[in-house]
């Protein structure tokens, strides 16, 4: 788009201090390439409860509205962990979620040779992985109805979530995925419990009657929940693209993200639908999250907040050139050795956030 | 008990063979050390449906109902994959659980040093790891109502699952988690995700409060699901006993099994209510599958289902020593060097499923 407006959301934790280094890559990115944004700041999570007594101010989402893109820091905190349900700032994200209708996030799980040591796996497991999980995340048992704790006719306490998905809902996302699958390897592994649940079945069924009528091209295998978790744990490299439903993504992409040793390091984005004006907005987020034990000392690795920046440039803005600048630079940085603690390996140099955007500003 | 029932359930794929060197066992159990059990052997899964037209025959539950203890092998295979949704083989062990109150499934995760090698994680991260995952299995989302596909006004179709949890559930396979961990390392990980879900708040309350007011010696961690995967395949020693739900606890013990790398090495009980005559019964299977692709070759690793008929022997019987001869056999044996193909590893002699049962004898 021509005039390209951002909103970013710091958020709480580490949020700040690592949102601060891509201000400076920015900032660069104004002054060296001439491409200039249009920036908005706005609150979410613990920092929005504490100015507006609401985790997702009705601001926040109109300046989500009006954005082309969200870079969003992260949300929480023990400060906010004994406030009442309706007011945990995890909400922050969860209504952006659904009221941008925001329902495909894309999450890459990496091992880059540099940091091939960091993962818990062995490294012929992990050497060159490269898959990305996608998780629909609008609907399925997050936000389905009825929902609620009641007391049964014993006075006993009862808890209540319903699983719901349309064909529509699963539709949706499965063409996002294959959609991916196309510039990949070309292959979709489809995950639920079609076994046990009904969702799971239809789940099965639509991504199938997708995949045979509009993408016959692309590879589709179905694999329960349970088995794909023991399959990434064990032989992580059979994957490209990982669809899930929200739960079964949600735990599963956490899970690869894990294989990788590298948390600090991955992106993520969430693609929103078409709204009414025609205009699709998507939010990125580093995937590691508010980490209060470390906010406010100057060590979390920027890596991720960069990194999804530079995947908002290119899914977004479509500036792949610029993208792909930014993410050789962070590659750069690891080959040069310079590494935050929680990517520290014997032989490096231990270096803090801003030593470390210092370094990406370098090399760019 | 005096006497000692047993329903043997050898079920489908490579059920049937396992079992043989079982039975081996047995028959070495009666002439050596002059301990009888009265067995019966019964349908199950794939093999009843045949026979009877039901994976799960009446009469095969009223037989589970009569057993102090079922040995169950596994069910399903691709023979039976297109049938509808209420005739598959898995219903055959999902009826077995609901009827006979089956409620904690224990699933432990151990690496023995000598299959170190077979775990993808590197092996400083999984020596000696240990850990059990308790598992709710007779609520939640694979029971709840209503579930079902139906279509919606637009006649577009929709799935629904209900995930619901009563404290009394909670509270029940809380109490089984706490006693195993006074006799382990005194520490339980309780795991849902009361962030986003209703039952999951209740799950945290519940279990916080049993364990404060009843086991206030054990420690007691609360922990979100999808961080539970990632601390589970980055550092798996830090837990003692991990409990949760139907769905979390399926997909958990999962990925525990796999970090250990030796699926054909692990079993699992399923241990019932109280019934109104005063009796408990309990269910041991090993956690790998029928496995299809190899049944009837002789090369299935009859390990796990002999690991749980020891562990049938500790926690029904309460013959501690028995099933100390029979675990300390296994490992003898594969200290010696024989191994089947799923845990083949160079320098290794690879041997077949009755060779190895007849090395576990000779070691007894
Ligand atoms: C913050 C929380 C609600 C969220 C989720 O469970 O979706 C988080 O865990 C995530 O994965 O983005
Ligand atoms: C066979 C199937 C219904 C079962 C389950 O999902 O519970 C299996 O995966 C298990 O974990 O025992």
């Amino acid at each position: 788009p021509a005039n390209k407006k951002l909103l970013i959301l710091p958020g709480d934790g580490i949020g700040p201090e690592v949102m601060r280094e891509v201000r400076r890559i920015i900032d660069w990115m104004d002054r060296r390439r001439s491409v200039t944004f249009e920036i908005e700041e706005g609150l979410v999570g613990g920092a929005a409860l504490d100015a507006t007594g609401s985790p997702c101010p009705d601001e926040t989402v109109a300046a989500a509205r009006r954005a082309d893109a969200v870079l969003f820091g992260s949300v929480g905190g023990p400060r906010w962990d004994s406030l009442p349900f309706d007011r945990r700032p995890e909400l922050g994200i969860l209504r952006l979620r659904k009221d941008l209708q925001l329902f495909a996030n894309l999450r890459p799980a990496v091992v880059l040779d540099a940091l091939i040591d960091a993962s818990a796996l062995r490294p012929d497991l992990v050497r060159g992985l490269d898959i990305m999980i996608v998780r629909e995340t609008t609907g399925g048992i997050y936000f389905g109805e009825p929902r609620g704790i009641h007391l049964n006719e014993q006075g006993r306490r009862v808890g209540v979530d319903t699983e719901i998905y349309s064909e529509d809902e699963i539709a949706r996302v499965a063409r996002v995925a294959f959609d991916l699958a196309r510039k990949r390897r070309n292959k979709v592994t489809s995950v639920e419990k079609a076994n046990v649940m009904q969702s799971g079945r239809l789940w099965r069924a639509v991504v199938g009657e997708i995949g045979k009528a509009e993408y016959p091209d692309v590879e589709l295998e179905h694999m329960y929940a349970d088995n794909c978790a023991m399959q990434l744990a064990s032989r992580p490299k059979q994957f490209d693209v990982v669809l899930g439903g929200n739960l079964f993504g949600d735990v599963l992409s956490d899970l690869a993200a894990a294989l990788t040793g590298s948390l600090g390091m991955l992106p993520s984005a969430t693609i929103g639908a078409l709204q009414a004006d025609g205009r699709r907005t998507a939010l990125y987020e580093p995937i590691h999250g508010s980490a209060p034990d470390i906010a406010g000392k100057g060590v979390a690795n920027p890596s991720a907040q960069i990194l999804s920046f530079a995947m908002l440039l290119r899914l977004s803005f479509g500036m792949d050139e610029d993208a792909a600048l930014i993410e050789q630079a962070v590659e750069k940085v690891l080959g040069g050795g310079l590494r935050t603690a929680d990517i520290m390996a014997p032989g490096m140099a231990r270096v803090g956030t801003s030593v470390m955007g210092e370094a990406v500003l370098r090399e760019l």
